[in-house]
């Protein structure tokens, strides 16, 4: 990523920067969901990827208006952080035999990707303010709350229904 | 990982690994740390990465107990994601000259590690109590508590000072 990416000098340097990472990592997003939704069996769960699915491209869709409004070409660098998570993802689902087990399994990833997700859509809104780009922020935090809504339905299947079949 | 660690049959076998992958996260931050603590010039933010590397050191202790009160062996499997935060964080405040930008660089990294570790201890707790294992969810508890606090105290500051100056 380093040898490809412009030196992070400024604030709006890394404002920048923390974007392409995250439209990199949706991106990675839209190609391992559909994976996931393929091994899942809990119909809550399978329900959840396919809408998540579904907002993922509309966020990416955000993200390019991000850029186009800053006045910077569309581009992703390397985000190893999700192409961390989404390699754990396939190796915890590729091991669990039983559907139950695998079903928590994806849901944890899940929730590790939106918490990814929130934080980085969290610092971005935060540096968007700073720079004086309320509108890019605001453009932002349309995404940031889906993420949070996300989380917190992956929440309630994990509570009330995936752990409970898996014990 | 896959090559080392046992498969995951049971919901049991993956509140282990899940373990197992945290407490390899956590020894990476204890590692990490310090050497975060060295570049940030903004006192508040120095003296919340010395706070959060002593409570680490607690939060490992307290992963060592559990392991101990659930009869496994203190181990821990490659976290790639952990490992992929970590080495954007070095890449991103390596880049960044100005004082207040990598100031800002080390805090949206500390904050995607308390993000990590936020989603990675809910489940394991949901995990644990799904199990029977309300001991050990309630040790892990106290981690959470204090993941939530710090990330709350990070978003302060950078809402407060970092992105202010760095602007």
């Amino acid at each position: 990523m380093a040898l490809f990416s412009k030196p992070i000098k400024t604030l709006d340097d890394l404002f920048v920067h923390t974007l392409q990472d995250i439209y990199y990592a949706e991106n990675q997003i839209t190609k391992a969901l559909p994976k996931m939704i393929g091994k899942v069996t809990n119909t809550q769960l399978k329900l959840a990827f396919e809408l998540h699915l579904q907002e993922t491209k509309n966020q990416i869709a955000r993200l390019e208006k991000v850029f186009q409004m800053h006045g910077q070409p569309v581009k992703g660098v390397t985000c190893a952080a999700m192409d961390g998570i989404i390699s754990e993802a396939n190796e915890v689902m590729g091991d669990s035999a039983e559907a139950e087990v695998l079903d928590a399994a994806a849901l944890m990833a899940a929730q590790a990707v939106e918490h990814y997700e929130i934080t980085r859509y969290g610092t971005l809104i935060a540096f968007a303010k700073q720079l004086g780009r309320n509108d890019c922020a605001s453009v932002l935090q349309e995404t940031l709350d889906e993420e949070k809504a996300t989380d917190r339905k992956l929440t309630e299947i994990a509570e009330s229904r995936v752990n409970k079949l898996a014990a």
